[in-house]
């Protein structure tokens, strides 16, 4: 069914503007405040629930050749597209690291939208916006002002800028010009066993190889161990590699583990190695008080990658990185053919250009998304959001300890609880599967949505509280959720009837 | 100044949801109205007009602490950023090769913000829009239904995953776990010296070095030429070098040539290479029947990597990549720790996940404006909008030969005209001054936004026509003002003052 069309039927030779403007601006208006209403009610609704087939057939239809009114192709998204997202705006989603944004961001995106910059360089202002927002994050990571950065769609893509500026600074090779082959000796770098596995996919990317990424034990507490590191790269150069690059995590993801920064940044330079922080989430608290202390180090870092899109609340997708030596960042990306010459006047002009930092030529405004949230919110507000998170992660922690059917599987360092549930004559590959199950019997049911991940080979419920919208009384309810179900499959389990334990085994 | 606030000013404790839904949507429809006032009236405005200092001055503002009453924080977007863009979305607008957008794609832009999907992977309908999207890609380049692709930032991000595809593919090693250097021979690829500087970028980034590009000179008319490539891949072949991939280009940057796709296919066949197609705004004149026959070919290709930003006028960013082969795609990135585990069931499911196509884990909903885009226009206007812009560049290749001062410096073959004004008595040198000296006066008079390039040493005016918004009239109006700006700064320069032409000079 089609209803009145506010975009013109496309006579060839007109463009794709709208023919009434007007109605264009209440379709707009009409179809903000539908997706609006889901947010401000998304307390009332399931965290997350199922795709339909019905729907992901529609979803199958061929390539449209003809043109759709637009309030019809709004009618198919309200049906169709908007009930059915990830979940991360609900005060109950606790899976993997998901921010749940936040309305101002999503108003600056919507602006971004309609401006249609392209932020890869030139003399326009989102070039200045975004040098802003670069310019906020040396403040909040205390890089100085001369470091250099851009915005990226996340922390795997930081990770790649930050280790291929690494590896042209320390390579003994024009590695851009000759290759990773060309190099004398093989480049070999260092993280942690719980590093972020981005860091490896940069590894793999830049052509180190992912076994050139040395995975150095963990202590107690999930941190990587500095003896081993040390240890490990005096037997790399015993063995004649060359080490470049230690990447120290911030806020590991499994557990939340922030790694001896300060440590590892007086070992670095020792050697002469390039230290690039994974902050992905954990950097940000650097701005609660009570984690600078073992964050402050990060200053002393050359690079650090961070994601807005996490704990800052911005909208998908919005990462960034810090380099701290300029020349270095950007001698490993400026490449200016002719038709991109710079010119001192005009729009050609706005040196530098953001393309000569990174892999990307277009770039999208998404800086303004970032303005509009920290300029709406301020600093401190989103900070605080970070405080919570992580005193009810140690709430959560308390809870869990305190109750009989629950474990703790490790320390809570951040902002993240991993636990399981545990009943009674169940052996190790049962109480997987039953927590596995109990995780998917929540998000099935609407209820909450944390993740799972393996705390030293055993299958933990993870918690991961990156959500301004959770309250204390949603981790309660969490809590009662999976001991009730955990009760439930585990006696349905222990009564030998088909079991949901027993349906999820592969 | 601050207006009436309708964002809570941050009590601890609180979520970032505002007080006040209502007086929040009132504020959001206004600031939509007001950007979409500037699109409806963009002909009226100047193309580009230059950020003033002051504004620049209040970009310059430290990372705020407190929070900013949304309104008030709307008021500083609306004096200091909205009228200060890229000039893209402007009838007149030709530089470089940028799409103008369009508002339906932009209220899918908006829409995504306000969802906030990470469509890095698991269940929900992001991940089922955005394969759509793909699939609907497929059909356009007649790829095969068992295809894989994904939607990236743009054709940078497209031709670093295809070039990542084709090394795992075709090295003699895992070049994944073991690197580059671990390589017997050194890889190398091959694409014309027209070729877009995104490709040796990528083939820094992954680690081939610069030089393991192979710039195959071209034809006339700007092609690859296919017996010297030949002639190269023999060479290397018998220097122990591992020919891998050649690049071709469906529209080069410079001149929008289109490579001998067919021929380059067959050769690649023969000499088992991967045929990676550079498509970012040329390709999807495979949508057009003019131009079909030319580029049929791409259906032989292993992958592609294409823009919506430029020619489907979507809002950036939004680029995307087919692989023909999906394992050798998922080989070259999957990679799943034990925090990404997936599940049969729940909101972990949604195999195949994204991010084991790709570098990013975290990925935004960019599908959403690909839809609303194609869905409301279809894509025979779109592809109509593709048709008048190509002989928009005919009929303006015409007007310049017709008029006597300006000489056409390259073929048209798709949408990019390369000219000059050329001034009786001036040499080489003062003409490249003369005609860089008449851009910036277009662009800084805000008549029309037309870039720059090198053709053959000489420096061209470069008018490239991927713009819905653009009429046969605007291009009449920028001819006649090429030529009497021209004749100005000429006479001036001519007369010995000092001229724009002199001030030009490094």
């Amino acid at each position: 069914m089609r209803s009145r069309g506010v975009l013109p039927q496309g006579r060839e030779g007109e463009t794709l503007d709208p023919a009434d403007w007007d109605a264009l601006k209440q379709s707009f208006h009409a179809a903000i405040d539908q997706a609006i209403d889901r947010l401000r009610d998304s307390r009332e609704a399931p965290v997350w629930r199922p795709t339909p087939d019905a729907v992901k057939a529609r979803l199958e239809a061929p390539l449209p050749r003809r043109p759709e009114a637009l309030d019809a192709v709004l009618q198919r998204f309200a049906a169709d597209i908007l009930p059915f997202g990830t979940g991360n705006v609900h005060p109950r989603f606790f899976g993997w690291v998901h921010g749940a944004g936040n309305v101002a961001g999503a108003l600056g995106e919507a602006l971004a939208a309609l401006m249609n910059c392209n932020v890869g360089g030139r003399d326009h202002v989102a070039v200045y916006v975004e040098r802003q927002i670069v310019d906020w994050c040396k403040a909040i990571f205390s890089f100085p002002a001369a470091s250099s950065g851009l915005l990226t769609s996340g922390t795997s893509m930081g990770n790649v800028i930050a280790l291929a500026s690494a590896r042209s600074a320390r390579a003994e090779i024009d590695v851009r010009r000759h290759g990773m082959g060309a190099s004398p000796r093989p480049l070999v770098g260092y993280a942690s066993s719980e590093a972020h596995s981005s860091v490896a996919k940069a590894f793999e990317l830049l052509g180190f190889g992912r076994d050139a990424l040395r995975r150095v034990p963990v202590d107690a507490e999930f941190r990587l161990s500095l003896p081993d590191l040390a240890r490990l790269i005096a037997a790399d150069r015993a063995e004649g590699r060359l080490p470049v690059a230690v990447v120290a995590s911030a806020g590991t993801v499994n557990t939340g583990a922030i790694d001896d920064i300060a440590g590892i940044a007086a070992l670095c330079r020792k050697e002469g190695l390039w230290l690039h922080i994974d902050g992905a989430f954990g950097g940000l608290a650097v701005l609660v008080p009570e984690f600078a202390p073992r964050l402050a180090a990060i200053a002393e870092a050359d690079s650090i990658a961070f994601d807005f899109h996490k704990w800052l609340q911005v909208p998908y997708d919005s990462g960034g990185v810090l380099v701290k030596d300029e020349r270095a960042h950007r001698a490993a990306f400026a490449d200016r053919p002719d038709y991109l010459a710079p010119a001192k006047r005009g729009l050609a002009g706005g040196e530098p250009w953001f393309c000569e930092y990174g892999p990307e030529l277009s770039r999208g405004f998404r800086a303004l998304k970032v303005w509009f949230t920290i300029m709406t919110h301020g600093i401190d507000r989103l900070a605080a959001v970070i405080a919570r998170n992580c005193r009810q992660a140690e709430r959560l922690g308390q809870s869990v300890c305190a109750a009989r059917e629950l474990e703790l599987l490790a320390p809570v360092s951040l902002n993240i609880v991993c636990f399981r549930f545990v009943a009674q004559g169940l052996d190790e590959s049962a109480l997987d599967r039953l927590n596995e199950a109990i995780v998917v019997e929540l998000q099935l049911a609407g209820i909450a949505a944390p993740s799972t991940t393996k705390i030293r080979g055993r299958t933990a419920i993870r918690v991961a509280l990156t959500n301004h919208r959770t309250s204390d009384d949603d981790l309660v309810l969490l809590v009662s959720a999976v001991r009730e179900i955990g009760r439930e499959l585990s006696s349905v389990s222990a009564g030998g009837s088909p079991s949901l334990v027993a349906a999820e085994e592969p």
